[in-house]
């Protein structure tokens, strides 16, 4: 068989164990869901799994990189900040399983140092891709304030989307205008 | 037995009872954390587990009623919003298991439909409560006003929260002024 050929099965297969494990876990969660879960709903053997992952972290690891690539390509999309006060109003959200898969991700984390290590390098990730798009369209802002601005908008993001598990409280019309002071707040003040 | 004394025992017993099972779902998280643990944690047999809980769910429910009103009273001893931008910057927490066990009751709302209800319930008491601490601070807002920045608030408080899982990226002496902004632009405005 051609090198391409088997590389492409390759990650034909990859993709399939990444979605039967979104499956289990979201199902199960990570501890309630087992390899060999894992296995019967990717129609696999479980030694047919593990010439793939070494063990479950490294298929939790594999799927958070893909959540994260999937987020980082939504953030150029919705170039740039304009539309943040918008997506934070009406609680807009791109992929409601990685939201759940990554409240699961931030539970484990609390018990599970290997875990809590993936979600820190993930959350690096995103953040210094949200800075550089940040420099590029305010490039006089000094880089401490681009990241306090980033966290700011972190928080923001991340409670909004943990909000999204409870009816939202007040309309996404009077959060509007709030959402917009807010940012520009931070994004127009004069000691940049 | 007097009546009194039964009832400080049953109260000592289902005090007990909660602490184990925290303990269990800090460890296994909720799905993983059978009765039969709950009880070997306990020290008590699982019949006498279900004569105060008639099952894992009523557990998590008595759990979550007592955070909530931990951080009710929170809410009021930080009486009040002008703690908060400190809150923030600084990443205050009362109680780190409680942070943690939220999170676990996030992830698992996000598949069982019963703790979704709960976590519905809690957050509308917690809500309504912040909501009447703002009423008595801000008597000529009106309600909606007061909803809506109460809900900004939430998403602030909850998002850093979250991020608490992963190191802070801007330092807190650069984020309070930003919060103390936020704050301002909130609780000041002329609109009220």
């Amino acid at each position: 068989m051609h090198n391409e050929a088997r590389d492409a099965r390759h990650r034909l297969r990859q993709d399939e164990i990444i979605t039967a494990a979104r499956r289990c876990f979201r199902q199960y969660g990570f501890h309630a869901a087992s390899m060999a879960h894992l296995a019967s709903e990717a129609q696999l053997s479980v030694g047919q799994i593990y010439r793939y992952f070494s063990n479950k972290d490294a298929i939790i690891e594999e799927m958070i990189k893909r959540i994260i690539d999937r987020r980082i390509e939504q953030m150029i999309d919705t170039s740039s900040s304009h539309h943040l006060p918008q997506l934070l109003a009406w609680r807009h959200v791109l992929n409601e399983d990685d939201e759940a898969l990554m409240l699961e991700v931030a539970a484990e984390a609390t018990r599970n140092p290997r875990v809590a290590l993936m979600m820190q390098e993930a959350d690096t990730r995103i953040f210094d891709r949200a800075c550089e798009n940040v420099k590029q369209e305010y490039p006089g802002f000094s880089n401490e304030k681009i990241r306090s601005c980033v966290e700011v908008l972190a928080v923001l993001v991340e409670g909004t989307a943990y909000r999204r598990l409870t009816p939202q409280k007040a309309s996404a019309e009077t959060l509007y205008p709030l959402y917009q002071q807010i940012h520009q707040l931070l994004f127009h003040s004069e000691d940049s």
